[in-house]
């Protein structure tokens, strides 16, 4: 029997390709693995697995059954609903400590880094085994995506050095150039449903029993989304109003100018100026240097509904 | 401000051992840090620093304003009581994943061995930091101990080589005699009052709303607690009487003949025949070839008191 390794909802880069390289590696490892992932690949991780030519992951909604290896998630909001059905063996991460729980010991890899393929490297080194050219590449590609080519506040030395490393192994020689060319299939907007745009990366939250999603558009420059904008912000309120949310946040960043628009729907928009000591003016604030959900935005949300 | 690394309550020798270790390794990796331990050395413990002469972790009984590593548990009621006062920095350990959770990235190594030194021997050997003489050998009688010299149903390959490597360092030749020593001091119930010997090693579980108290006593003959029994099973009825338990189970582990005899103070004695098949005749009950109280005995009861 197969071990499905997964990563959380609304796939990212990094969760899609580190369920692919944690497969092969436990494969090397003599474990039958199999890389899986909770939904449809975005535009972004499509472009990477053609560009470096691997296959995607095979749909996974139920854990029934099944042995697991949660991959760049340990909260369960954002795993498999029938989690219980399943035995976790492992879990490989870079975020906060969330509250899955096991009745068994485990595999733990979960370091503070800026992306889980990070990690993920390093257990290639410990455990000697060589990573191949493609997979490579593709965990490079999750890095310049979680790490927005370096810039983002979660990006550490440890994310620059397995970068290098995995750009030399996959036969990349301009990281930039690469970055680029993938934010710039991250920014397109033409000709996606303005629903799966706001969902393209969205997490829903409970903070201090306040019901809040926070959604992220990262693009090379925001006159790209000028035109959907007030789409987004009236499905913003559709959205609102079907989860019965405190707040909906939709954060439009500009990778290159480093800083964050963020589109505002709530109940008390107060909370804002609470969280960033700056008001929102019509719909939106802009917001400097901020870029990371993880780092900046949520921990700061926090403290607000909490106070 | 140093980081406290600190193992769970009423410590064992790997509690204290994994702190002293982890906190020499992050030291020689730049971050001050400081082991501790939230009780007294048990004498088996009190035996392994002294036969290798090195110093007691101090004491720790609160969280706050405190940077935290926990080794050997991740589990709220086994750690500090106002944990939340503190911020987790990493937790190291080789048990199920319990309910600790934390708002921060954290560093995690979780493996599923047999004890937690195990997996610090290869952090040292993934930092590339030699292990000193000294603490590699309390690091070898922390696996020697938490796999009962490697008889344990725990015990992994990895534990048998970490211990190997350790005992090189350390200059052990051989293994068996030091794992002998050290479990005869553990056997020792001389002169320690009847309650301490009763929490020497004793957990408490909550199992579908029952409270349900295991503790476990490692001799090398069964006949060494003959002098005691009587005693310890009338501690065991008024510590079940104190804490409102549903039941107070004490292991009496042989481990030469590979076996526990089950002290039951409980409501439903019954459980117990659920639980291994085996119906409890007076006060105990002898279950051949049950040695963990981790892997053989909580998972049991845990499917016992579930159905
Ligand atoms: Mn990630
Ligand atoms: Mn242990």
């Amino acid at each position: 029997m197969a071990v499905y390794v997964y990563g959380h909802k609304n796939p990212d880069t990094d969760s899609v390709c580190a369920a692919i390289a944690v497969a092969d590696l436990k494969s090397k490892l003599g474990v039958e693995a199999k890389p899986a992932m909770q939904g449809e690949l975005n535009p972004e991780s499509k472009f990477v697995l053609e560009k470096f030519g691997v296959d995607a992951p095979e749909f996974i909604d139920s854990a029934k059954g099944k042995q697991l290896i949660l991959v760049d998630h340990s909260d369960l909001a954002q795993s498999l609903d029938d989690l219980k059905e399943g035995e976790i063996l492992g879990i490989i991460d870079h975020h906060k400590l969330g509250d899955v729980t096991t009745p068994n010991p485990l595999e733990c890899w979960i370091w503070p880094v800026g992306c889980t393929c990070t990690v993920i490297k390093s257990m290639y080194d410990f455990f000697g085994v060589e990573i191949p050219k493609n997979i490579a590449g593709i965990m490079l590609c999750a890095i310049l995506s979680d790490t927005v080519i370096f810039k983002s506040a979660t990006c550490t030395d440890k994310d620059k050095e397995a970068a290098e490393a995995l750009a030399k192994i996959a036969g990349v020689d301009d990281l930039q150039a690469l970055g680029m060319e993938m934010f710039k299939v991250k920014s397109a907007v033409e000709g996606t449903p303005i629903r799966d745009l706001l969902f393209r990366d969205y997490k829903d939250f409970d903070m201090s029993g306040n019901k809040v999603g926070i959604g992220q558009l990262e693009v090379v420059d925001l006159s790209i989304l000028d035109p959907v904008k007030d789409d987004l912000y009236e499905e913003m309120k559709k959205v609102k109003e079907e989860k019965g949310a405190h707040s909906i946040f939709l954060m439009l960043t500009d990778i290159m100018k480093e800083g964050t628009e963020l589109l505002v729907v709530s109940d008390d928009a107060s909370v804002v100026e609470k969280a960033f000591g700056k008001a929102v003016e019509g719909r939106s604030v802009w917001l400097d240097g901020v870029m990371s959900r993880k780092k900046q935005v949520v921990p700061n949300f926090e403290k607000a509904f909490a106070g």
